[in-house]
Order: C-alpha cells, then structure tokens, then sequence
C-alpha cells in the first residue's frame, strides 16, 4: 500500500491520532523546546551567579535583566515534559512521569524562587540577590539530583 | 612539560588570553545560547502562526503570552554571535562577520516586528496579529535567507 508522505509522516509520529501534545509536532520538538529553555535559564542564572560569587563586577542592571529573563524561562519548560520524551537527546528520568505531582511540585518551587530572585534582583541590592541566589540554585540542584540522568 | 588540567583547559578554550565573550566561556557556549533563544522564539511564533493561519483556534491569552516571550527572545540571540563561530554545530555563515552593520540591522528589524507583534496581541484583535505576524515572519525569512546556511 502507498501512501502520501504527509500521510505517512502523520502515522510515524503519530500526529493523526494524538500529537504529543497541543503545542509540539513531534516529541522530540517537545524535547528540543524545553532544553532550549533551560539553556537560556542557565546561562542568565550563571551571569548573576558570577556576580554573586564575586567572579563578575557587581551590574545591577545587568542582574536585573538577567534576572527578568531566568523568571520568564522559569515557566517555560514544564510543558515540554510530554509523557513518553524521556527518550532521545534528554537526560530526562522516567521518574518524571512516574511521580508527576512531585515533579511539579519541583518546577513550581523553582517558579517561586526565581520570582523572589527577579524580585531581589529589581531592588539593586547585591545581598539580597546573593540570598535569592543561593535558594534558586538549591532548586535547580535538587530537580536535577532527583529527575536528570548524570 | 606538564601543564595543570585548568590551566591546559584555559590554554586550549582559549580563556586565559580572551573568552569568546564576557558572556560565555567557550564559543560553543555561545552557539548553544543563541540558538536556545532561537528556539524558544520559533516555537512561540509558531503557536501564534498556528492561530493566525487558522490551525488553531484564536486563544488571545495563550496569543499574548506566546507575543511577549518572542519579544523578550528576539533581544538575546545577538549577542551569541560572537565572532569566529560560524564553525561547529551551526547554520551561521560567515557573512554574519563580514557585514555586521546589515546583520546588526536585521536583528533590530526583527526586534522593531515582534515589539509590534507583541503591543497587537495585548489588544487581542486577531487581525492585527495577523498582520504583525507577516511582518514579522517577513523579518526571520530575511535574515535566514541571508545569514543562515540550506
């Protein structure tokens, strides 16, 4: 039997049925978007954590902004953890899908903190933004120590 | 001779005489970035595609949400375009480098498109999004077309 190749695109990744979800085409799309997302994170979170730990000039405008962006990225990622992606390119344990509230659980807690970090991070105030620092670190420490491959 | 492992890591990156840029470690540092933030831009223009070409129904918060994260993306990836990779894993072609004032221009026009994709998806009027999302898939096809590899 023949079929047309969208037709056949649509059944190999089962996007007739049920696509992986509303907002990915694919799974690994879904994988793709939500490392993307945590490498933006990561790497603003790195620019205030240099400032933090002194290995960067103090910036306020430059923690502030930094700041902005690791809480808007904060709420991004989640999504993207459609049941069935701890497969190809991702670190992801299947733990992930195993224990969903307490991996949620996890995500909101970062949101929280990086919220008071942006919040910190707006006042200027390098002590306080150390301490927001540390809190958020925790966080990304623990969801990783429990739910990423090493 | 024998070299201490973080002074022979710093010889080989580089990053004893010169980081890549005070942002990022290693080049690949910045490769990784800018096509994070790409990433997270295209998928949420996509979602606004999806509404203004009909393949999804017009949700005017989820649009609104989508417009305000594709504005604050379209400012990051510049700065990933530190000079000298256009090597590794990435589509960027070297003209990047050879006519930055063009290029610079075309990451502003971009900025300009989304900075109005974003004010008409806060009025929720879909024709207006409509429009700001030609315009502002205009501005992406242009600087593919331009600086990106087939």
């Amino acid at each position: 039997m023949k079929i047309a190749a969208p037709l056949a695109l649509a059944l190999v990744f089962g996007s007739l049925s049920a696509p992986a979800s509303a907002q990915f085409q694919r799974p690994d799309d879904a994988v793709k978007y939500r490392k993307a997302a945590l490498t933006v994170m990561s790497n603003h979170f790195g620019r205030i954590g240099a400032m933090a730990n002194g290995r960067a000039p103090f910036d306020a405008k430059a923690a502030a902004e930094s700041a902005a962006i690791v809480e808007t990225m904060s709420k991004l990622p989640w999504e993207g953890f459609v049941a069935g992606t701890d497969k190809g390119d991702t670190r992801a344990l299947p733990k992930i899908w195993t224990e969903q509230a307490k991996f949620n659980e996890a995500a909101e807690r970062l949101q929280a903190d990086t919220a008071k970090l942006n919040a910190a991070a707006k006042t200027g105030n390098l002590d306080a933004i150390k301490t927001a620092f540390g809190a958020t670190g925790q966080s990304c420490k623990a969801c990783h120590d429990a739910y990423r491959k090493d």
